[in-house]
């Protein structure tokens, strides 16, 4: 059985919408970042890291090391059942090459905005500024490739699956109405998935039910 | 032939380590990030993110589409090659859950950081805080993962490769003397090694013959 630990943020929503997308089964565990429930001890021993997502495979024959970080369960999950990571060599290197960008880009950038714009204690205009920009800047990147591709990497992948609760999110929070269109074509072609709509949901009612 | 186009910085360090580890040929390109030469007509097209690293391999199949991203990289290698990247699943979903720590976490905090403390024009004494902290967080996760571990994932893969410039920056600038000793231990063992050795000399040889 596959336990998942996750919470209803961006990166905890990606393993969710692959478990669905592959139609496997699968134990979820919320742990309340709110809550700290990532700082206790038995999270810890999960992730020492002390971070959702992780992924727990009691199946993975007889040896249960937990994955952590989303890209890495992603890709567990794609070479699990050899779906959603291309295997030609060059969608392959691409889909890794967005997934990458996700990771080192469009998550840390737009969350740090988040932080700045929205948690920090004081309103500090430099770092506002700078994360509004240069998430602005990486939006136009996926925007740009978007216009002349219909997925990020040939079909349907986990590179789209890494982008898309962080592309809704930078669409709502730093674009103006209109602007990025390929990337909004895009998100609503994702959003549309039974999959995707189906894991969301389960991931806000499992979340509803705790109260 | 492969083509690399990369500077001396520590996402550029890490695929001219992983080519001199693999052995194989290739020639190596220098963008020039501190005169913008990465926001060139010229680059934009290889890597439309306009960031080093990107590899461009002429003998992929008579198609040579640019990788992108330092992780995408060492990835794309370490599967020409069969080199680096382990294929046990237990130590597979590791390598990956720790070059994905990497990119999603030791980077930015490290980089965000650096830019705070050296390079913003203005000292703002609550987001340097925010990322000395953040970084140190990080730089003892490592330190107790490499208390029970020689390296990252099981042997020497892409995960330490992904490190090493990242955690020498990071022990340099960021801790105390003798603070995070197991991944000092590391470092020290990762920089002895003559491919890495090799490789940083080479890259800075042709930095330095750019004048």
């Amino acid at each position: 059985m596959i336990e998942l630990y996750t919470w209803t943020t961006p990166n905890g929503e990606k393993p969710v919408i692959m478990l669905e997308e592959c139609k496997l089964s699968y134990e979820m565990h919320l742990v309340d970042i709110g809550n700290g429930e990532q700082h206790s001890d038995r999270f810890k021993a999960i992730n020492a890291n002390e971070k959702i997502p992780a992924l727990v495979d009691r199946s993975m024959g007889g040896y249960s090391q937990p994955v952590f970080e989303s890209g890495a369960i992603l890709i567990y999950l794609a070479e699990l059942t050899g779906k959603f990571l291309p295997q030609s060599t060059r969608h392959r290197s691409q889909c890794f090459s967005w997934v990458f960008f996700q990771v080192g880009h469009t998550g840390p950038m737009i969350g740090q905005y988040h932080h700045f714009n929205s948690a920090a204690p004081e309103k500090i205009d430099y770092a506002i500024e700078r994360y509004r920009k240069e998430s602005r800047r990486v939006l136009g990147v996926l925007d740009g490739h978007l216009a002349n591709n219909a997925y990020l990497a040939g079909d349907y992948t986990i590179a789209d699956m890494m982008h898309y609760s962080w592309a809704r999110i930078g669409l709502k929070e730093l674009a103006e109405d209109g602007e990025f269109p390929s990337l909004r074509r895009w998100a609503e072609t994702i959003g549309a998935r039974p999959a995707v709509r189906l894991g969301l949901e389960k991931l806000q009612t499992a979340k509803d039910a705790r109260g």
